[in-house]
């Protein structure tokens, strides 16, 4: 069984949306990918930091779906990593209240040596140093490295950012990400500077209007599923990069053809997502609501037209 | 060989967009629309009112294309409606500089004779007691009736509106009107309160994020292509219901499946629509273009995933 490992925050969030408000619970990229991730039966594990302050319950309930907590620090004299935000009513935008990095400031990431040769490694949004340092404790180049990023470190740490996005495979960021990192509007020409810069692969996250992931002259467009009710976006994003780079650990099948089964199975465990609060959703989520959420999938996207 | 009628405006545009300005060129609804459902063979017919400042080669250009133009009155002493606008630099929205109604404003449509039992109706965007006269004046209830309409005569004619959508197969708005016709946000609740309004299909245009068909609980999703250039946008939308209306009149027949069909379509003629400045590109449009295209859209959007 090939082997996923997972770098990002594991992080107290704290959200409120149109829809009601939560105090600090469980949060964090690397939360969301690996439950997102743990769908798919890989043996996966988290590289991360927390505070003396994070309840043991959270590890359990990832070590409970599988996903190993090895690789995440515990600083017991330092404070986990967390985020306060609220959404505004349309749930397309949000305003971050608090940004507290405590343990995460002088986070020095540390590959556990069962996880020293994965064949998936993605890299959770972070900063790029800290995704850099984790490339580098990687004696063999993995099948398949995904990164996520985003905007602040565009802003902030751009030589950085570039150093190890020209190291990865697969980038995974929205579409005013993409603009901003290449520098054109054209979604279409911005990954092909994309392209430049190393990954051969670049997925555009477009929130509720879908994902596009582009190779060479290729395109594939995973549609969001059109939902009644969308409670809390957060962590989506997160989710479907763990769908996407769960689907492709566990088929271990890196073709184009193969990842665009990876941004539909993306696509599919974010609509899950955004159903409840937090992580909520994602922990109880069971094999037949996926598998009938991807015959919805199917249904909306498939057509018969005879090209003449 | 099915008749589609066609109901909208034919006019004189002004458009700017970042890359260039004309001077009055053809537009309207009605043209945008019967230049699409042109590429179908279908028979097809405008109903709309001009002035005598209309040149008589728009009028060729249409019938050059079999557009049979005869219910197009021509009202020698006024001057034909006149819009003009300008593009923000996303193309996503634009500023109305000029809005002359001319001789829109007195508009009492003459269905000819020729197209008095339609198979296929087209409402363009107008004035729905316009709309609604046309609907009157046909004895036989065509096998589809399509309406386009904005949020303008949402503002300004609502219970006009009400009428004519009560009539009505198809209604095709805008995910922003969607909302505004329903009270939801929610896309999917939109279009289960617009069912209650008349229409039994629903599809909403999201521009360069695609179109949802809607019907009882099904739903289908036709994306845009994703393009290195958009020139300009003007039409986009009537070319999409062109494309929709000249596929279901080409093909006569009207299921839930053929629909998806129709909607690809529609978003395959629009994509080239976007590509020049107003009717440029849909006057010289190839079959072999167009089928090429739709190979293009099946590789955006087909997968292959198993369900298990």
């Amino acid at each position: 069984m090939s082997k996923l490992l997972i770098v990002g925050t594991v992080a107290f969030d704290a959200i409120e949306t149109p829809f009601g408000k939560t105090d600090k619970i469980l949060g964090g990229a690397a939360t969301y990918i690996s439950l997102s991730a743990s769908q798919f039966g890989v043996e996966s594990g988290i590289v991360s930091v927390v505070g003396g302050d994070f309840p043991k319950e959270y590890l359990k309930k990832l070590n409970d779906r599988n996903i190993n907590t090895d690789g995440i620090e515990i600083i017991e004299e330092g404070k986990t990593f967390f985020w306060k935000g609220k959404y505004h009513n349309d749930l397309n935008s949000r305003d971050t209240l608090i940004t507290d990095l405590n343990v995460l400031a002088d986070f020095n990431p540390v590959v556990p040596e069962k996880f020293i040769q994965p064949e998936f490694l993605m890299l959770g949004n972070l900063h790029p140093a800290v995704q850099m340092a984790v490339i580098n404790q990687i004696p063999v180049r993995p099948k398949l490295v995904v990164l996520d990023t985003m905007n602040f470190w565009m802003d902030n740490t751009w030589d950085a950012l570039m150093e190890v996005i020209a190291k990865i495979d697969v980038i995974t960021i929205n579409d005013e990400e993409a603009r901003q990192l290449s520098g054109e509007y054209s979604l279409v020409k911005a990954a092909q500077k994309i392209y430049e810069m190393g990954p051969k692969y670049v997925v555009i996250k477009k929130g509720e209007h879908g994902a596009l992931l582009f190779h060479e002259d290729n395109v594939f467009f995973a549609p969001a599923l059109p939902l009644e009710e969308v409670f809390d976006p957060t962590g989506a994003g997160d989710t479907f990069a763990g769908g996407f780079i769960g689907h492709m650990a566990k088929t271990e099948d890196i073709s184009f053809e193969n990842m665009k089964r990876g941004v539909i199975a993306g696509s599919n465990l974010a609509s899950f997502c955004v159903e409840k609060f937090g992580t909520e959703r994602m922990e109880n989520l069971t094999h037949n609501e996926i598998q009938e959420r991807l015959l919805q999938f199917k249904l909306l996207t498939q057509f018969d037209i005879e090209i003449g």
